[in-house]
C-alpha cells in the first residue's frame, strides 16, 4: 500500500503524476524527450538503458516496464533485454551499446564514479558528445523515478502480462495525462 | 575539464541545459515548481533538503549553491544550515523538518530503504500527504541532478564567493535560460 493515499489505484509513476499534476507534467516531459525525441540512440536501446538502470535500484516497477516497452521496440530481439539485465559484457549487443550501458551503470553508483576511461571506451564504440550526455542523462533521469516510484512506495503490480500491455502502449510514446484522467495511451 | 565539449564555461548544471536545452528546459520547470511552488514547506527548508541529498551524493557544486541558497532564505538562521549538513538529527530545527530530512535521507539510498515508520514519524510532527509526496521527490530530483552534474565531470568552482551570488541568484528563481542565451538572474 503507498505510503500516502493517492485517490487512484493505477500503478507506478502514473499514480504519482495523477496526484501531483504540477511536477508530473515536466516529468513526462523529460521521459519523452529523453526516451523518443531525435537521437543517435535508438528507442529500444534507450529503453534498455532505463530498465537497467532500475534493475540496479532495485526498482521492479520501472524495470519491469521498460524492459517490456525494449522488447517490444526490438520485436525479433527480444532475447537481449534479460541477457542484459544479467550482465551487460556478455549479452549479445554492439560494444558501443556496452559502452553507453557501461557509463549508465556508473551513474547509478553515482556521478563521480564516471572516469576518463569510461567515456573514452565510448567515444572508440563511435559515441558523439550528444549520445554521452543523454545516456548519463536518461540513468540519472531514471535515478530519480525509481526513488519517486518505491520512495512512496507506489503500487507494484506483479502480473507479468500487465507490464507488456504497458509496454506496447509505452513504445508509443510518453503523453501526460491531461485534466488528471486517466487516459489509455501512457503508462 | 568536462567529459563532454559544452561550448561554454558556465558552472555546473547550467552548463548542461546550455548544451542542452530541450532537457533542459523541463529541468529547470521541475525544480522551479518544487522549490518555489506553493508548499506547506517553506523555501529555506526545500533548499535545505536539496543541498542534504546533494551533500549525501558527494555532489559538492549542489551542495554548495543550495547550501547558499539556503543560508540567503534563512537570513538570521543561516548556522542551521552546516548543522544539518553535518547531522540533521543534532541540528536546532523543529522535529518536522528533521522528519522530512530523515526521509529525504532514505530517499538518496534507494526508494526501498524509506520505511512506514519514517512516514509516521513525519506524519507525527505534522507532514501531510503533500509535503511527504514533494520531500521524496525533492530527494529523488536531486538524486538526478547530482548525477547529471558529476557524471559529465561539469566545471565546479571553489571559490566560495561564487556560491554565494549563485545563493542570492537562485533564492528569487530558477528561470530558464531562454533562447541558449545565459541570463543573469539564474542559477
Amino acid at each position: 500500500m503507498p505510503h500516502i493515499s493517492l485517490e487512484n489505484d493505477v500503478p507506478g509513476i502514473r499514480s504519482l503524476v495523477l496526484f501531483r499534476p504540477e511536477t508530473g507534467k515536466h516529468l513526462y516531459d523529460l521521459v519523452q524527450i529523453l526516451l523518443r525525441g531525435e537521437s543517435t540512440i535508438n528507442e529500444g536501446d534507450r529503453e534498455l538503458i532505463a530498465a537497467y538502470v532500475s534493475h540496479r535500484n532495485n526498482c521492479s516497477f520501472c524495470r519491469n516496464s521498460h524492459a517490456a516497452a525494449a522488447r517490444c521496440l526490438y520485436e525479433n530481439e527480444q532475447g537481449i533485454v534479460n541477457q542484459v539485465l544479467s550482465d551487460p559484457e556478455t549479452a549479445s549487443i554492439p560494444e558501443l551499446l556496452k559502452s553507453l550501458l557501461n557509463i549508465a551503470g556508473k551513474v547509478q553508483i553515482q556521478g563521480k564514479a564516471v572516469l576518463p576511461q569510461d567515456i573514452e571506451r565510448a567515444r572508440n564504440a563511435g559515441a558523439n558528445d550528444r549520445a554521452i550526455h543523454d545516456t548519463v542523462l536518461i540513468a540519472a533521469t531514471f535515478s530519480m523515478f525509481n526513488r519517486h516510484v518505491d520512495g512512496l512506495d507506489s503500487f507494484t503490480p506483479i502480473d507479468e502480462n500487465l507490464y507488456n500491455e504497458m509496454g506496447m502502449r509505452m513504445a508509443k510514446g510518453y503523453n501526460f495525462p491531461v485534466n488528471n484522467q486517466v487516459a489509455h495511451d501512457i503508462k
